[in-house]
């Protein structure tokens, strides 16, 4: 038996409370050591002065140095990983206008696997660009969800490719909780861990994560106010899906599934709001005082805590800062020209 | 005696050639561990990218990682510990619209000594809030160099206070030179070191620090050609004045002084120029790819490099990244717009 393949057996027995935690710390373990060759161990940071303002004691792992620019290395790295060699000679695919075309397109030029990518044929030319640059194969395809499910479809029936969903897929989920379990390998008395929640894939694996030491640390879930179906989802024990989606971490405007939903529900302690200026000023804030650059959906976990601040006093706080990949031509602070001065 | 405090001898001598390097290597590790608990020892990144874009290998010392910014915080850090509990008392005072008015404004705090920064009545009102933030008194004055001199004097006849300059001060220079010898202190085999020259206390330090190992390293000043004195004074052996200072590398209008001359004509090998596209196209390089913040004149030792490729290939290159304090509402990229994409 493969390591980790196991896990969809937890999932299956569709009562969370099942969840196998032994198995689970095994797997991820597993992963981490399975990847190695295909990541970087990237560096925890921190600020006193961002510590001064928010009251707490954070360390934030830097998934913004990761290769391609963010965690979805990881578990688009384990998902080709867990693949046979045969499976690997048909290739991969996905659809996504954001990270994951990178990562998948990235993991599999280094694993020598052809990676198909189906992108909105109005996504920016810049990401167009990256994942060529990676050796992806892009088919385009019009902009809705729909055309981008059917064209995805065409490729695996045609080709025999394998699909890898960015979030909803038991080895991604186990991949992206890696950035976690390397924050708690260098410490592991946190309080706790804040993760920014979109597709749910990063909040589920660090969940994961959390087990593998034996403090109890609390696992919050960050999400822009404007995209809430994982605070509903969370609240209301199903599924829910956003209203709106309109908010500047264009990286959480997604939906849970069905493979990361019951980890989370089980695993999860509570997910936070953030309002869409908290985001900007916090983006901002760490591009200024930590000299770092960030992405919008990255800077979810910072905003959301300076925004329930009596929650994490004189706590110790790690965040996984997810990505920092942003277009330079079209940055946010100019609408907020007066927040931080 | 105080160590270091002797190395005003050397240029007395008005000798470059009699510099005395045994002594001025056993100052600078001194210097290192007078200022150890006032500045952080900075990381060394690496990116394979830029590596394959510049043909060698670059270590980049990251002082856009230091306090407040930038390594100015070494050298006012050094410059203030170097004087007698009576000095201090009576405060210190620069001129300075840039890093230094921030840096010697946080060293005089951390050491509880007042410091007078004089600013250009016209300097942007963030960077005057930023000294503000950090303790320091401001007295505005017009915006040309004399009035700044003539207000600073005043300050010194007035209240006693010693005056900092930010550059032509021999343990100003001692101080910046520390950055370089963190860096050979992680490895010693460079081939060549290269850091901007504004003012000329960065690259005198630098070339310093080069003394304390065992192999001969080049060291390699890097400037904008549109502000190119010490090019200039390097090619004639003495102070040449700018023909223009149109440069977008702020930092680096200044011009050389009679302390840190000599230093840099006995022990600097060369100076190279870059023109101001490469500036801004490094500048953005570095952010896209490095995901670090970095300002205009910290990048002109990359823009420099990619311009002069032939010289650096395959070779171990240092560079020290000199700061990260940018306007984020007045950034360069957009009339570079298709530079890079």
């Amino acid at each position: 038996m493969i390591p980790g393949g196991n896990i969809i057996n937890y999932i299956s027995m569709k009562n969370p409370e099942t969840l196998d935690h032994k198995s689970l710390k095994r797997d991820i373990h597993a992963c981490a050591d399975l990847i190695k060759d295909y990541v970087y161990r990237t560096p925890i940071m921190r600020s006193r002065l961002i510590n001064d303002l928010a009251g707490c004691n954070i360390s934030f792992k830097c998934e913004n140095f990761q290769r391609m620019g963010a965690f979805k290395m990881r578990g688009a790295s384990h998902a080709i990983l867990r693949l046979s060699e045969e499976e690997r000679s048909r290739g991969v695919v996905t659809h996504s206008s954001g990270n994951m075309a990178q990562a998948l397109a990235l993991s599999a030029r280094m694993l020598n696997v052809p990676a198909y990518i189906v992108m909105p044929e109005n996504a920016p030319k810049v990401k167009k660009q990256a994942v060529k640059s990676y050796g992806g194969i892009i088919t385009e395809c019009e902009s809705t969800l729909d055309a981008r499910e059917r064209e995805a479809q065409k490729i695996v029936s045609s080709r025999g490719a394998s699909f890898i969903h960015p979030s909803n897929d038991l080895n991604v989920i186990m991949g992206q909780g890696t950035a976690a379990l390397e924050l708690l390998q260098e410490a592991d008395d946190y309080d706790f861990i804040v993760a920014p929640v979109g597709g749910g894939g990063l909040l589920a694996g660090t969940a994961i994560a959390a087990l593998t030491v034996e403090k109890k640390i609390d696992v919050i879930g960050a999400e822009p106010a404007e995209a809430d179906d994982a605070y509903r989802s969370l609240k209301s024990g199903k599924i829910e899906k956003n209203k709106t989606a309109l908010t500047i971490a264009d990286g959480l405007r997604t939906e849970l599934g069905d493979k990361n939903f019951p980890i989370i529900y089980e695993l999860v302690d509570d997910i936070i709001l953030a309002s869409e200026n908290a985001i900007v000023d916090a983006m901002r804030l760490i591009w200024e005082r930590m000299k770092i650059i960030i992405e919008p959906s990255c800077a979810v976990p910072l905003a959301a805590i300076l925004e329930n601040r009596g929650r994490f006093q004189h706590k110790k706080v790690g965040i996984i800062l997810s990505g920092g990949n942003v277009d330079l031509d079209n940055l946010p602070f100019t609408v907020n020209k007066d927040g931080l001065q």
